[in-house]
C-alpha cells in the first residue's frame, strides 16, 4: 500500500479507537451508569469528542488526504480511492466547525439527556425548555459553519443522510402521507382490538422469548449483549462487540420483542461489516435511513411478518404459557398488525407511524428556523396529533416529551425512520425476487436466507458506497415510496380481509 | 486563579478524562464485554493510553509547568502548589522513559499475562519463564531510565509506594516477621476448622447478604455499582461513579462477602475524594499501600471483628436461614479467624498473610537484582514456603505461579498489601482513640461514624497529602508495625482466649 494512505489509515485508526471509546462511554451511561456519574460522564465525553475532533480536522490530516489522493494515480474504485473521497467530504465540513462547538454539542447532549429523563419522568416540560433551547442554538451555530446547504436544517440533516435535502424528504412524505391517510381510515375501523398483546407476562418469560428470537437472527453471545434501557438503541464497538438494549412491559410484551427484533436488526448489520473495514470510516454505515431500513425489516416485515406468524405463534405458547397456549398464528398476525392512531411513536404501527415522522419533521424544520418557538412546541406538537391522526395528547410525557432525541442534540434525524421504512420495503422486494422459497424458510423459522442475502448485498460493505450507490446497485435506483406501500396493503389487506389498493 | 495554572489544570483534567474513560473501558472488559470484543477493545485502550501519555510528557505540559511554578511566588502550602510539586515530580519521570520502551513494557505485560493463564492452567512454568525473563529485563531497561534512586528495585517501587525504598520496608518486613512467626505457631495449633463457612449458600442468598452489608458501609445505588468478576477490583470515574466487583463461590460464602468489603473499602476512598479535586491529579490516591489500608480495614477489623460479629451473624441468619439460623455470634468471629499456613495469598488469613508477601518482597528484589534467576525460583518459593509458613508447595501452579501480578510486569507492587495492613492498624488504633463508642457504635450495625473519620482524615485529601504528610497529620508518624501487631494479638487472644504478647 503507498505510504501516504498507509499513514492517513493508521491516523483514521487511532480517531476511530476514540469513537469507539465514546460510544463505550454512551452505552455505559444508558445501560449500566449510577444516575450521579452523569456529570463527570459529559466531561469525559466533551474531552474525547474533542481530541478526536481535533486529530481530524488537523492540517496533517489534510496533508495526508492531498498526499493519498495523488498516490491514487486517478484511481476511483478502489476501497482506498473511496477511503479518501469519503474522509475528504468529512474533512471539507469538519474543518469548518470550531472545536470548542463540537465540545458543547457533545457536552450539552450529555447534560441534555440526563434532564430529558428526569423531565419526562415528572411531566416537566419547563424544566426541559432550556437544555431543548440551548441544543437549538448550538445546531444553528453549528449548520451556520456550513454554507454549502440550501438552509440550516440541510445541513443538520447531512450528518444523518448525507447528501440528501428536506425539500427531497418533503417530496416523499407528501407521497406517503397521501398513501397513509387513506390506508389508515381504511383499515383502522377493521383493525383488531390487539387485546391478546395486552395480556400480562412476567418479564421473566418475556427474555426467554426474546433470547430465542434474537438467537434465531443471530444474536451470539460471544460477541454481542441485550441490556436494559429506558430508550432502547442498538451500538457497536467494531462487528464482534455489538450491544443491543430493549425495555419491558409487562402489560404489553411486544415492546421488548418487537423492541429486541428492531435493535438486533442494526445489530446485524454492526456485525456484519467485513472485518477488513475495521477501525477506519468505510467500517461505518453511510446513512441512518440505510441502518433503519435493516430493523425495520426485521422488526416489522420479518417480527409483524405473515410468513413468520406461526414460528412466533409457537415460541411465544411455550415461553409464555398459560392464556397464549396454542396461540393461534393469524390472531397473533392481526394483533401485530393492529391499525390504530396512537399517542407513542415507538409503540405505533407500520402505518401511523410514518406520520408520527412527518409531524416531528415539520416541527424540528420550524424549530430550527425560528417559526416556532420552544415555549410554542408543545400547543403545536398537540395540535398536529389532533391533526395527522385524530388523537388528544393527555401530557407532554405522552407528547413532545416522549423522544429522547431532541434533548440529545439530534435534529434532522427522525425523517430516516421513514426512510428506513422506505427502503425496506425496497430490499424485502428485491430479497423476495432472488431468493426462491424465503417465505418458507422464515415459515420453517429458518433466517440465515434472509440475513445471508443482507449481509452479502448490504452489510458487508459497510459505508463502501454511497446509500445512492448501493441501492443503485441492489434494488436498481434511489429511495422510493412505493415498494414499501404496496408492501404495506398486501399484508394489511391480507390480515384483514380486504382489497387495498 | 493565575492564569498559567489555571492552563495547566486544564490540561491535566483533559489527561484525567481521557484516562476515565480507559477506566471504563478497562471495567467494561472486565464485566460486561462479550469474549470476541478483546482484541478491538486492546486497540482502542492502547490509542486511550498513548493519547494521554503523549499529551503528558508534552513540551507544552512542562512550559505550564514552569510557568506555574513561577505564578506560586514560592507558596509551597497551597493546592496549585503541592500540585505543581506532584505533577512536576511525575512528568520528570515519565519524560526520561523512551515512547518504545513505554510501549514494550504495555505489550510484554498483555503478552505476559496471557502465556501466565496458560501456564497456571497446565502448571508449566518453563513455558512462564521466557516471559518473566522479558518482563524482568524490560523492569531493569525502564528502571535504569531513573538514575535518582539507589537501585533498580526502589525505581519500580517508587510507581506503587512513591518516596518509600527497599530498605524501609525490609526494616519493616524483618519486624513483621519477628512479630508473626510465634504468632502463627501459637494461634494456628488452637485455631478453629472453619467447617461453618465452608456450608454451601446459593448465590442469591448470598448476594442478598451482600448488598445489605455494603448498603451499611455506604453503597449507594445513585452512585456506586456492583458487579460480577472473575478478579475482583474497585474503580472509579469520579467520586460519584464507584465501580466495585465481586465474585461468587456457593462452597465459601465468604469469598464474595468479605472480598465485597474489601472493593467497598476501596470505594469509599474514592467516593470521599472532595469533589474539587476531581478531574486533576490530586484527585487520586498517593500510594497503593494507603489504598489497599481502606480495604483491609473493613474487610479485616470491621468484616473480620469482634464488634460487628453479632450484627454479621444476624444478617447471615436472616439471609441465609437454614442451617445458619441463630448463627452464634462467637462461632462466626472464631471461623473467620481462623490462622492456618496455606498456599494460597489471596486465601490467606490475617496473621499468615504477611508473610507470604515478605516471600514476595524478597524474591522479587533478588530477580531484579540478578542474585536468583528465573530459573532457580520456583526452587526458592518452594524453599522459602517450607521456611515461612511450614508447608510443602505442591506444584508451580499453586506456588510461584498463583499470581498474576509478575505476568503482567508489575513488579514491586505485592509489598504494598503489607504495607496496607500496618496503615489499618495506625487508623484503627487512632480511630479509637479519638471517636468514642466505635466498637459500640460497630456492634448496633452503625458504620457512619467509622466512615465519616475515615472521610475527614483521609479520603477527602485525595493526593492532596503525600503517605507521610497524612500519616504525620493523622497518626503522628511514619508507617509502623506496632499497631497492627497489637490489633491481632488481641483479636486473636480474643477468638482463642489465650494472652498473646
Amino acid at each position: 500500500m503507498a505510504q501516504h494512505t498507509q499513514q492517513l489509515r493508521e491516523r483514521l485508526a487511532h480517531i476511530e479507537d476514540l469513537n469507539a471509546a465514546a460510544s463505550v462511554l454512551e452505552w455505559d451511561q444508558q445501560t449500566m451508569m449510577p444516575t450521579r456519574g452523569a456529570e463527570l460522564r459529559s466531561e469525559a465525553l466533551g474531552t474525547l469528542t474533542r481530541i478526536s475532533h481535533e486529530m481530524f480536522i488537523a492540517a496533517e490530516t489534510g496533508r495526508l488526504l492531498e498526499a493519498a489522493t495523488a498516490e491514487l494515480n486517478g484511481d476511483a474504485g478502489s476501497d482506498d480511492a473511496r477511503l479518501v473521497k469519503r474522509v475528504r467530504r468529512d474533512w471539507d465540513k469538519a474543518t469548518r466547525v470550531p472545536t470548542e462547538l463540537a465540545a458543547e454539542l457533545a457536552r450539552a447532549a450529555s447534560v441534555g439527556q440526563e434532564a430529558w429523563v428526569a423531565a419526562r419522568r415528572d411531566d416537566d416540560f419547563d424544566a426541559f425548555k432550556p437544555h431543548l433551547e440551548h441544543n437549538l442554538e448550538l445546531a444553528r451555530r453549528y449548520a451556520a459553519c456550513l454554507d454549502e446547504f440550501e438552509g440550516p436544517y440541510d445541513a443538520l440533516l447531512d450528518d444523518y443522510q448525507p447528501r440528501m435535502t428536506a425539500a427531497e424528504i418533503s417530496a416523499l412524505f407528501d407521497q406517503l402521507k397521501a398513501e397513509l391517510v387513506p390506508l389508515i381510515a381504511e383499515t383502522s375501523a377493521r383493525s383488531d382490538d390487539g387485546a391478546l398483546l395486552r395480556e400480562r407476562v412476567p418479564t421473566e418469560a418475556q427474555r426467554r422469548l426474546v433470547d430465542e428470537i434474537v438467537g434465531m437472527m443471530g444474536f451470539d453471545r460471544t460477541g454481542w449483549r441485550l441490556d436494559d434501557t429506558v430508550h432502547p438503541f442498538a451500538t457497536s464497538f467494531g462487528p464482534s462487540d455489538v450491544r443491543i438494549t430493549t425495555r419491558w412491559d409487562e402489560d404489553y410484551f411486544p415492546t421488548a420483542l418487537l423492541g429486541a427484533m428492531h435493535e438486533c436488526g442494526h445489530g446485524l448489520y454492526e456485525a456484519g461489516i467485513a472485518t477488513d473495514l475495521q477501525r477506519s470510516p468505510l467500517g461505518r454505515v453511510d446513512s441512518l435511513g440505510l441502518h433503519e431500513s435493516q430493523s425495520r425489516l426485521w422488526e416489522n416485515m420479518v417480527g409483524r411478518g405473515r410468513a413468520f406468524s406461526g414460528v412466533l405463534a409457537g415460541r411465544i405458547s411455550e415461553a409464555f404459557g398459560g392464556r397464549f397456549a396454542d396461540l393461534d398464528p393469524d390472531a397473533l398476525f392481526r394483533a401485530l398488525n393492529r391499525v390504530h392512531p396512537s399517542l407513542i411513536r415507538i409503540e405505533a404501527d407500520e402505518a401511523t407511524y410514518g406520520l408520527h415522522i412527518v409531524l416531528r419533521f415539520e416541527l424540528e424544520q420550524e424549530l430550527i428556523d425560528g417559526r416556532l418557538s420552544v415555549a410554542e412546541l408543545p400547543e403545536a406538537w398537540n395540535a398536529r396529533m389532533h391533526d395527522y391522526l385524530g388523537i388528544e395528547v393527555p401530557s407532554n410525557a405522552m407528547g413532545v416529551l416522549q423522544d429522547v432525541h431532541w434533548s440529545a442534540g439530534l435534529i434532522g434525524y427522525f425523517p430516516t425512520y421513514a426512510l428506513g421504512n422506505m427502503i425496506a420495503g425496497q430490499l424485502w422486494a428485491q430479497v423476495h425476487a432472488e431468493v426462491p422459497g424465503l417465505d418458507d424458510q422464515i415459515a420453517a423459522g429458518e433466517l440465515s436466507g434472509l440475513r445471508g442475502w443482507l449481509g452479502e448485498k448490504v452489510h458487508r460493505h459497510g459505508a463502501r458506497y454511497t446509500t445512492e450507490e448501493l441501492l443503485e446497485r441492489v434494488v436498481g435506483g434511489p429511495i422510493a415510496v412505493e415498494p414499501f406501500v404496496a408492501y404495506l396493503k398486501t399484508k394489511l389487506g391480507d390480515a384483514y380481509g380486504v382489497a387495498l389498493t
